[in-house]
């Protein structure tokens, strides 16, 4: 039976990205050896990485004053990282769930780290709007999809100090103004590549500003002038990240993918509209076309999730239980999901309806 | 014709580990699914990482009171990480050549930091010996195995402060005595795996003791109480880890290793001074069974290296090329390398020397 890939990341990756990584791993360009036994400094890595930031590049129209970084640690290390690099002495940060309260958390740790929005007073269901944003701010940090409560950012924000967003979970899904920010980073995990590689976009004319003294590592500006070659970089993730660019151009880049982003995110919420037994948490205009998260009706509230969950399982769905945060479901419908997984959800959707009514 | 892979790392793994790691990327566990595309929280993925602690765990002997870690970001990051988790007032490094001192200026940056031995004043030809450890020390970092210079330590040191090694190069090609150690610290790009993951065993008891905060991802206690899933870790490097972790015990585990190692180095420098045309800079009892630079001898040292590089490379002889520091020749003869691949260098130097003769 053919499978849905619904996880909320790791996730689903494009299949040519799947079997080129397969055929790297046995014999990297025909040179009778792995792509993962092959040192990092030949020409032949050297190209892999070049090409994955010249398509990154391409794709989101990065303008010359900024630079494509590929580092290991995840998102998760970039939350000190971005204080290390640019906090002086006061940072704001809007507060829209979980990983926007953590990067707050650590940046904390480097100064007067202050939450200049929150929705926490609806359980993060909507993306506040129309905040005050202090001009003594070193810089603005915000979390523009949240993958947990399915809130997204739909436009670049004007700001008035440097911007700085974690884009982790919808990189690539639309078009951005990268000019906008100051820096944008993410974990490559969900529409961009494997676990194991993060991506940073930064304005190299805004780093260098603080006083303290930065570990090299931390210093985005060793691995700028290390072409993200300072020390051995995750070559693997690196090449299914650039295979995975490879795909997204030949599919006709990001503005493609936004219209068939918003295809599957119509469809779907549409169907949990009109379906009887569910209901989106979240308010409209601020829902993610990369995470839905959907629960019970009201009318359905005492049936057990498994109910659904199983009946999806049954029907080849997979990744569908929603986080404990949100309870219910969650369909995570990254780039790479095809609008038939879509399709399939809604048409099992509808079918349990039926065989619940 | 077959390659003989001597690169430095990223290097040779074992074939085995590298057609399950090809067959992993097209279909996880009969998932249906790529290993690269499911969530780190799915228990497919949860057991591969529990049996890649379980076989190190077994392999190295490691005690109770270790805990092992797998993160992101490279073995560079544990040069701030050390200091960060460890260093109080003062902590020794010995410097035995690059990486060493890398990880020495790093830890400049926390306090006094100071050199307690060096083998500099002949270009890190040698492991120093004998040396004064201070007791005031709240660390003392030694790196067992210099890739470049091609110097090991051969023994656990006895240490009367807490001990603390980067094993990137030769860990798992003896056996070590993990109860000296309070902290080993590793990328897996040699003997462990491919890039993209670093391993750390860390000695539970001795965390905790400095005075600053420490950021969440910095912290070793926060991925101790992750079971390194704190945020996703690099989920195919771990994969491959394991593997290659389950190839070294399916051959006898780490003194049958060390056994075939001794093996493979005595051919090889054995070959190096018998062969007229070249000589090894190392002093013969601190000679790596890793790494193995060698240059021409005085008699041929106005021969250009491609001269042999070039004779190599048509016999399928890879990555020899040695680091700029030293010049020449450097084998890299890493566990998965096998021994017949050292007899064909070996060979091939043997005709080198009757076609120049």
């Amino acid at each position: 039976m053919k499978k849905h890939n619904f996880s909320a990341g790791p996730c689903i990756l494009p299949r040519i990205a799947i079997e080129n990584a397969a055929k790297a791993i046995l014999d990297f360009n025909g040179m009778g050896l792995s792509l993962i036994e092959i040192s990092h400094r030949t020409k032949d890595f050297e190209d892999v990485l070049d090409e994955a930031t010249a398509l990154l590049t391409e794709l989101l129209d990065i303008p010359a004053t900024h630079k494509v970084l590929w580092l290991g640690g995840g998102a998760s290390t970039q939350f000190y990282f971005v204080p290390f690099n640019f906090m002086n002495k006061k940072a704001g940060y809007v507060n829209t769930g979980v990983w926007a309260k953590k990067a707050l958390k650590e940046a904390k740790l480097f100064g007067d780290a202050v939450e200049v929005a929150c929705s926490e007073d609806k359980n993060n269901t909507y993306i506040p709007k129309g905040f005050n944003i202090p001009l003594d701010l070193d810089y603005l940090h915000i979390t523009t999809n949240n993958t947990i409560f399915g809130t997204q950012f739909k436009e670049d924000i004007d700001c008035p100090v440097p911007l700085i967003a974690d884009m982790s979970s919808d990189i690539l899904s639309r078009k951005v103004d990268v000019s906008k920010y100051a820096l944008i980073y993410g974990g490559a995990q969900k529409n961009m590549g494997p676990a194991g590689v993060t991506f940073v976009i930064v304005n190299e004319s805004m780093l260098g500003k603080v006083d303290r003294k930065l570990p090299s590592m931390i210093n985005y500006k060793t691995h700028i002038d290390g072409g993200s070659m300072f020390n051995t970089p995750p070559v693997f993730p690196i090449f299914v990240v650039k295979e995975t660019l490879k795909w997204l151009k030949s599919i006709g880049g990001v503005e493609a993918m936004a219209a068939i982003n918003k295809q599957k995110a119509d469809l779907l919420y549409g169907e949990i509209e009109r379906n009887e037994m569910f209901s989106c948490p979240v308010e409209v205009q601020d829902r993610s076309v990369m995470n839905v998260p959907f629960v019970y009706s009201d009318k359905y509230k005492d049936m057990e999730p498994t109910a659904f969950l199983n009946f999806a399982k049954d029907n080849g769905m997979i990744g569908l239980k929603g986080h404990r945060l949100v309870g219910g479901f969650r369909a995570s419908i990254y780039n790479a999901l095809p609008l038939e997984s879509v399709q399939a959800l809604v048409d099992c959707m509808k079918e349990f309806e039926q065989k619940c009514k």
